[in-house]
């Protein structure tokens, strides 16, 4: 066996740990009893500990050497192997100690959290949040001195491999510039325009359900691959053969559920999507968070927002509920899901107000690991930046600080993914648009294969054969800029 | 760090990996889609190899060695020591690539299986099952070798330690000869005397799960650290922290998944019973299956099936099903759980036949296992059995060969162990009521304490730190042997 096989073959072994690790994070948030969550810390520990040993095995540096000095690797063998040696970098910067304590720390601020955020009680999460923080700025600390990077970016470089602060913050000054006076013009349109109208619910969860089921079978969901479920967090988890997405419902509004479930399956389809013969090998993942996320928005935001899959899913949704009436027409629906209104939550925020709540976590955070905002600190930080982003102040933590799960399970470098994902999935929207004359078509009609075809040659199964900028300008002709995502905002809210 | 500190760092890693593979196990019988299959035989694959490799390390042998002559170990330490060793010694019989071909064979066998029986087509199982049996005989053999034991025997050692086929076939001969004669006088008896009334359903399996969950509860079931759920088989899965049951519904009947609830709660209360300062310890574990199998069925059919548990249990089952009448009374419902009726299903059988059924897998399974029978001259053998020992004829295989999951994940051996449980159910449960004035007037007020209690002290608490037949003899003054079981069938069906 080369060295390079030696090297399918133990990665293999990491990347199906890996996946185990997935299905127990599902079942955690999804099926587990809370008295099962100490037990659970501990597999999840022991299944991170063992991954991480195949990692920092010396053998290990030995055999990439020796594999980068052989000839004859064809260019996915190349690419497999750069994926490792940068895999290899990131694993040993740390030791299974401290991936150990990291993993055990956010197993048991995650559990915290649930019960903090449905009690809002801010008070009960800091000790766990705190432990949790100083173990992930030790993990910095120790990856940015092996990797040369500031203790923030080596987070970062976990979830964008290539990303850094730098560049993040020219991109997002640059929006945060852009967004509050866009924004105005955009509350002025709205409001010189008759209000949409409401839709009377209450909506019964089991038709919310269906609905969902019958919309993710039309984008190509394989449930025969597959499951939706319900979580406090609507995640994308489990394993490419088997995605297991979860919502949440709500009686009193269905578009929430629904739009989660649309933005999870763009994700899934992502992970369906991957290249078969590369399973189980780093070149064979999927790419950054970042565009990742641009598959879940562009399936979200792009496509199923829009007025041509509106047009084919009002039916749809009339049917699910049994109603009829002005409300429910196409156009009603359209203009009530690009209602802009700058609120509290995240999630349910707009396209527009959406990457203030970014910014704002994102420099919270930047702050948080450079030392400079304490966990007991955070809550009156929140309530102040968004104040200052959206003139608003949450009623309570829970719909503050509490509200999203990311920092609570140890995912710091997470958020500023999501809107360089809102800036990839505009860029590439435009780019699908433009290689599939009549693709609005496709959409009033209910037809995605078009479009998704194009997402897999492009993106789907290019694996991690390229970085994110490299996939984004071979498949759209330039590098990664905020153009197409103006474009979009402006056609679509003061159109 | 002592050689037996080691030892117990180790083994604790090892029991993690397991208490994985258990939570995979389940998703698979309960969660998993189809599609998902393959990549899951892949991860159980890998936890096997993984969880083997512990075992097969050649420093494990000499630790063992060195802690074995290390002085300074208290009585469990040296217990769990001698488990080690145990545990160790089978481990070492079969290669790395033997148990992951195994595992491999076993999950594709498993699922092939699902859809066999669903559609009744023992035609599509023989391929995977014939393969499955291959695998399973080259690691009996290989077991064997090792211990010094026949094919068999070294199987059946995996779920009974200690217990040898000649013992085996010398109780169950003993009853073999015994059942058909009784089985006629109950008959005979139960000829005599009106039939039981009829409860008419359907019956809502809504209603039908929520009377199991406040059975389970009544019986000390702690729905904070388990569930139940729904899978073809019923069974008990999880760790002892999250115990994981399930049942069946049929809409015709309740009886059985209500039954199957109380069966699969005797084996949860043995896991959340289990010593905690011994956890992911060998010692700590649940002795072998026939012990496992004797808190089922002491739960199942000593205490539930009996007068005084069905004349608190009666008016709940009324509650839960809005009905009334003679037939819903506490007698009518104890009559109706003890009807002897030779049937087909092992898992509905009564107490009576039950051993019947199991005599037959019993002799058929060491044919398979000694070459004597492949697995397409199955349905032939097992029709031909049933016609001998309970004078019917299977309509087809699906209640048939094909109506037990155990052949077709790999668990040959296991079969006995029913039986064996069922004996020393009947011996500990008689040893309880002597050591427990009014046990009976506690059940029939749903007070479950006092018998778990018992079973906790005698049993439960003492994880491996015995054998099954040290642990019977402490807890009943003496071995096991078949007179309390036959004692309670001549009481309960013929008094």
């Amino acid at each position: 066996m080369s060295a390079y096989q030696e090297l399918e073959r133990r990665f293999a072994r990491h990347s199906q740990l890996r996946d185990v690790a997935a299905m127990l994070h599902w079942d955690t948030a999804v099926m587990m009893p809370p008295g099962g969550a100490e037990a659970r810390a501990g597999q999840l520990a022991t299944l991170d500990v063992v991954a991480h040993e195949i990692l920092i095995d010396p053998g290990l540096a030995a055999l990439i050497e020796e594999a980068s000095d052989a000839d004859g690797l064809d260019p996915w063998q190349g690419a497999n192997l750069s994926e490792m040696r940068r895999i290899w970098g990131h694993a040993n910067a740390v030791g299974s100690d401290l991936v150990a304590a990291l993993s055990r720390a956010s197993s048991a601020c995650e559990m915290a959290w649930r019960t903090a955020r449905q009690e809002n009680d801010f008070a009960s999460i800091i000790a766990p949040a705190e432990e949790l923080l100083a173990r992930l700025r030790e993990s910095a600390r120790a990856r940015g001195e092996k990797l040369g990077l500031g203790d923030y970016d080596a987070l970062l470089d976990q979830y964008e491999p290539g990303a850094r602060s730098a560049q993040i913050d020219t991109v997002l000054d640059d929006l945060a510039s852009f967004l509050p006076d866009f924004l105005e013009r955009v509350l002025a349109h709205q409001a010189d325009q008759p209000a949409p109208l409401a839709l009377e619910g209450p909506f019964d969860t089991g038709a919310q359900k269906k609905l969902c089921v019958a919309l993710m079978k039309t984008l190509g969901f394989d449930f025969s691959r597959g499951r939706l479920d319900v979580s406090h967090h609507p995640f994308c988890g489990g394993v490419p053969e088997d995605v297991r997405i979860t919502t949440r419902y709500d009686e009193k509004d269905f578009m929430p559920a629904m739009m989660a479930a649309l933005h999870e399956t763009g994700h899934a389809l992502y992970e369906q999507g991957l290249p078969d013969r590369w399973r189980h090998q780093p070149v064979g993942g999927a790419r950054g968070m970042g565009l990742h996320e641009s598959q879940s928005l562009l399936i979200e935001m792009q496509a199923c927002r829009g007025r041509e899959f509106l047009s084919f899913a009002a039916p749809m949704i009339r049917d699910a509920f049994g109603a009829d009436g002005r409300a429910w027409e196409a156009d009603n629906i359209y203009r009530l899901g690009i209602l802009v209104k700058p609120g509290m939550i995240r999630v349910d925020a707009d396209e527009v107000t959406y990457p203030l709540h970014v910014i704002l976590r994102y420099r919270l955070e930047k702050a948080m690991i450079a030392g400079d905002l304490a966990i007991k600190d955070l809550p009156g930080a929140w309530n102040d930046a968004m104040g200052e982003f959206l003139g608003l102040t949450p009623a309570n933590d829970a719909e503050g600080c509490l509200q999203d799960i990311h920092w609570y399970d140890g995912a710091y470098g997470y958020f500023p993914t999501y809107t360089l994902g809102a800036l990839a999935a505009a860029q590439l929207f435009e780019a699908a648009a433009d290689a599939l004359a009549g693709l609005g078509a496709d959409l009033a009609r209910g037809d995605f294969s078009r479009l998704i075809g194009w997402l897999k040659a492009n993106i789907h199964a290019k694996g991690s054969s390229l970085t994110s900028d490299e996939l984004i300008a071979a498949a759209t002709g330039r590098p990664l800029d905020s153009r197409a995502f103006k474009r979009h905002l402006e056609t679509r809210y003061l159109g």
